[in-house]
């Protein structure tokens, strides 16, 4: 299988765990028999430091002709002062936007050798699992106006949560196609009590369950999503919810296993290619240091070879791989617990190959 | 002192919550000879069958004419099909407005008898006080439009998280002048990088805490603070939001320590009077059952004796006879453990009262 894949190393720790996953995607597609080829585009504050733009033309372009892209992280505290519209993370937004990325989709997943660094007790963490799917690419992060206004003669400001049909429709659909692989149960987060717009989510939500007779829909108020994460998170498999109740969401699901460090994404579109990152940020404070956690990033990585080019096996062989350097009691300091061996980002790269 | 305190028991597990805050404030009345008199009000899905409306105009008068109001839990499946307008919820989201109470007070504490309930590690929660104020008069819960459109032959939606400057300035003011009985940190919660109005928020707040130079500022975006909540909810002291936000982050910091059914709230105005009410809501499968915890509604009046009426002591008395029943073991279903004593709603009532 030949293969283009677009690699934004963006800010901070990006371009260190992004080198971790294309040496790990390289010896995955010798073993294989693959080809797997990488160019390289610039995003966030790099890119607005050479280019002036958070989103140079170029990077577009070498993302649509790519099969699927791999993105490291954006932003730090030297672009706080630029203007908004220019500012890191209004690369990430707009590459959202650009390759048509409407769905998020996060697993939270559990590592038993990781437990201690949860905040958790362990026997509410064991055994997670749960697929968080945020739209990505409407509600109040788009709508427009957003602005501010002079109201009989004082300051005001407005944001706009707009969604169409259509937008609702796609992303839940795609939430019970992936429950159909999985536990078979799809939770709906809403505030339909409040929202004009969640009320529309949640007639959507009814609509498309009547065509997965087999899948369970469940509905849930975000306040009691946000609740419910973190007394019972092994209630939930997979979650789907609008943009900003996602962003919150899946921040907060993030933590709940005590590997943010660990943890992939992918953002999918309805005609390819679709973009794999770590949720973890760029963490400026660390850069440069070689002490970053490559893992989640190399998880990506395998998400984009299962996911994008339907490599199972490939994925498989990765995803076993870090369980195994886990198991055998490696860690960057993010993860560093008593008695295990404390290593650097390439070190953590290199025992993950060697355990290919 | 005399006071007329506003009685609104709402719905479900509302009437038996609300009656034992009323049994304790009488005998607390008693011993340090004040007078509270009691008149009751309809809110919720009870009024609605009785009036054909949440919020009757004879509830509101009963407020505006009380010095306080206490409010039970409105809400159940049993109002899940009448028309939005007309849900008990509404009724809540109405007197929120009729009262002008822009900010909602929620503090989380860390009871110790409690730890073995809290989904989270002793080490992560011991010691946690926090308080959350949240906006509840404005943001996206009332901003219009707020409706259904047809857009180029397509059906949309639009919500609108809508504000002016004074309605920001005042609640981030307030969290100031709590912080200076406290901690002395404010944590404002915004989503800066994507919200225009979060933007506005973040500049209010800069400006307002140059008035209060003893006291420390942070900002926090709002999915980080999601996250921090579960990872180290000792850092906060004050939390500043708006209504959207701190709804879903109240309430998931209401379950950290595990003492939900422990839990008070004061929402407070300019002008008086103050509502007072448990955090939980009305717990309809128990309702009627003399098994609701009592204790969130008992400690609202607690709050309310401080806050309102500056009662200090007589409130701190009711806050150490809670503590003290609870260090005897006393415990009612929802925080029941081994080794401790279960008691029902009016037995627990009791203990409270004796142990004053
Ligand atoms: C950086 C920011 C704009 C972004 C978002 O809110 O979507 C981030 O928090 C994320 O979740 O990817
Ligand atoms: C019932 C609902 C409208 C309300 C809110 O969202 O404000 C509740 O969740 C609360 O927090 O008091």
């Amino acid at each position: 299988m030949e293969k283009r894949i677009a690699v934004l190393p963006g800010d901070g720790i990006g371009k260190e765990v992004v080198q971790g996953a294309i040496e790990v995607l390289k010896a995955v597609g010798e073993r294989y028999n693959h080809q797997f080829s990488f160019t390289f585009g610039e995003i966030g504050g790099s890119a607005y430091d050479s280019t002036g733009v958070p989103l140079p033309e170029e990077t577009i372009n070498i993302c649509k002709e790519s099969d699927a892209v791999l993105l490291g992280a954006v932003g730090g505290p030297k672009w706080d002062t630029i203007p908004v519209h220019l500012r890191p993370e209004q690369g990430l937004l707009q590459i959202r936007k650009e390759l048509n990325l409407f769905a998020n989709l996060r697993p939270t997943t559990y590592f038993a050798s990781l437990a201690d660094s949860s905040p958790l007790r362990k026997e509410i963490i064991e055994g997670v699992d749960m697929l968080m799917v945020r739209e990505l690419t409407g509600g109040i992060y788009f709508g427009k106006p957003r602005e501010r206004r002079e109201v009989n003669g004082k300051e005001a400001v407005v944001d706009t949560l707009y969604y169409e049909r259509d937008e609702i429709e796609r992303v839940i659909r795609q939430a019970f196609e992936l429950a159909k692989t999985r536990k078979k149960k799809v939770t709906s987060v809403d505030k339909a009590n409040v929202l004009e717009s969640s009320r529309l989510w949640r007639e959507v939500a009814v609509e498309i369950s009547k065509d997965y007779p087999e899948i369970t829909l469940e509905h849930m108020l975000v306040d009691n999503g946000a609740m419910q994460l973190v007394r019972n998170p092994k209630q939930f498999d997979v979650v789907v919810t609008e943009n900003m109740f996602g962003d919150i969401l899946s921040d907060e699901a993030s933590v709940l296993t005590g590997s943010l460090g660990m943890l992939p994404s992918a953002s999918i579109s309805e005609e390819g290619p679709y973009l794999y990152e770590p949720i973890h940020g760029s963490a400026p404070d660390i850069a440069g240091q070689n002490i970053a956690n490559p893992l989640a990033t190399i998880l990506s990585a395998a998400m984009m070879l299962k996911v994008s080019f339907g490599l199972e096996e490939e994925a498989e062989v990765i995803e076993k791989a870090v369980n195994k350097v886990l198991d055998a009691g490696f860690r960057t300091g993010d993860i560093m617990s008593e008695g295990k061996t404390r290593v650097s980002t390439t070190e953590m790269i290199e025992e993950v190959k060697k355990a290919l």
